[in-house]
């Protein structure tokens, strides 16, 4: 082969590290593929580190040690996080999309991939740190977020159903209060899908009461999985207390009763601080 | 701001451009984000073009005309795809997947984002030329492959459900005919998802006579919506004529029906061309 130019390097080991985040690739695995020595690919890693950096395109990252290397995390800052849900919440809001029985119509937001995507980054940002095994969310409208979420952590997505499925294989079922409608659901997961000791992240389109994410929680206890975080997209107001606790939402979603209710939507303040 | 080397540059356009597939960015975006000419913006687009076709990191193409620019499609060659599915394929044959009642455990493969995001890109090339405005599937397990392509293609992706739901307004609902127990299923799409004369691309996790596929096209007959492709992760080699037509699958699926059932999974004849 040709020899390699640096800037060509450095383009292909962005494209690399970002197709696959969080994940960490040795700095022998790029020596080999461009044929370069340890000390030209530290040099580079510098450059690309900063390059990240400049133009807010996340966190590029060494990671000493044995199994050290070199790192890409869709990480950017808080306030930018913050813009962006402000933006979609403006979207969210007003009378056009509130339906009859007081809910809101955000299921195009819910499945746009660049929107998902960047509210699964964000999510995730958030829990990098409690290094989750897998991602846990419950059919249907959470899967998108869900799914992204678990690309920028790197992890596997699992996916409770409403009941066992026969291409599930035996499952653990469990029955849960809707915290809403006070009704008993069940709530289905493969014996396959996760392994006693694990991490679970949940993540799910919304919260009100919290009866589905608490369900969630206790079916992971069933697996012997402990539950590190709880993330949604949309809260909301009202119950300000939900069933289950140290949960973070997006937004948080209140719709008034007047005779044209409107959906007053907001960046949950903790993209605040 | 300090002058940008041509490697920040190139680092930077390739995270840009990779991040939203199939969208068009002008020159002179990125004239003015990294304050360069267009004749240099015009080379580092020509070095990058190479790079990514020498590591095989997907397709850069110039467009021209008056909404012209560059884009970025993650699409290589189709050996490259083939061995991957066959990768695949090894994986799930075999006799430890095979459930009762002859079905396949493949759930874990249908949700780790990494899988999902290749084939979802392997299935999304096949379409370019098509220029659908969305994806379509059918909740649940197609999901997270369908999301992966339509962000591949650069556009949304609309979920049919199995029955409407109050948090997607007024709905379109069909019954159709299961093509493999023959029962009646109906299929809901919110008025709001799809408009009058777009161009739909169908995706899903599995085809076997092909009933949900046959429905989904009906659903979309029901929008004046014209579907281009049907594209599915999983095909049964029994019944060979589905009931609809041009599919694209990525794997043939046979279970042997002895006492010790074994699947036989292979790449779909296509990739070989």
């Amino acid at each position: 082969m040709e020899k390699i130019r640096r800037n060509e390097r450095m383009s292909a080991m962005m494209k690399i590290l970002s197709a696959s985040p969080n994940r960490i690739f040795t700095l022998s695995y790029f020596c080999e593929l461009f044929g370069a020595a340890k000390s030209t690919m530290s040099e580079d890693i510098d450059i690309l580190r900063d390059v990240v950096k400049t133009f807010q395109l996340g966190e590029l990252e060494t990671v000493t040690g044995a199994a050290g290397g070199v790192r890409y995390r869709p990480r950017t800052a808080r306030a930018s996080s913050r813009d962006y849900i402000a933006s979609l919440c403006e979207k969210l809001s007003g009378e056009n999309r509130v339906l009859p029985g007081g809910f809101l119509y955000y299921s195009d937001i819910l499945s746009t991939p660049q929107i998902v995507q960047r509210m699964g980054e964000i999510l995730a940002a958030e829990y990098y740190e409690a290094s989750p095994d897998f991602v846990l969310t419950m059919e249907t409208k959470g899967i998108p977020v869900a799914l992204m979420t678990a690309n920028a952590l790197g992890v596997p997505l699992v996916i409770a159903r409403r009941s066992s499925k026969v291409y599930e294989g035996s499952a653990v079922n469990i029955n849960y209060v809707s915290g809403s409608s006070g009704h008993i659901e069940t709530m289905s997961l493969s014996r396959r899908a996760v392994q006693e000791g694990q991490r679970a992240l949940i993540i799910d389109d919304f919260i009100k009461a919290g009866g589905t994410a608490k369900g969630m929680v206790d079916l992971m206890h069933e697996f012997n999985v402990s539950v590190v975080g709880l993330g949604f997209v949309m809260s909301t107001a009202q119950p300000s207390k939900k069933r289950v606790q140290g949960e973070k939402a997006l937004m948080v979603m209140e719709i008034t009763q007047d005779e044209t209710p409107v959906a007053k939507i907001k960046p949950a303040p903790w993209l605040n601080v």
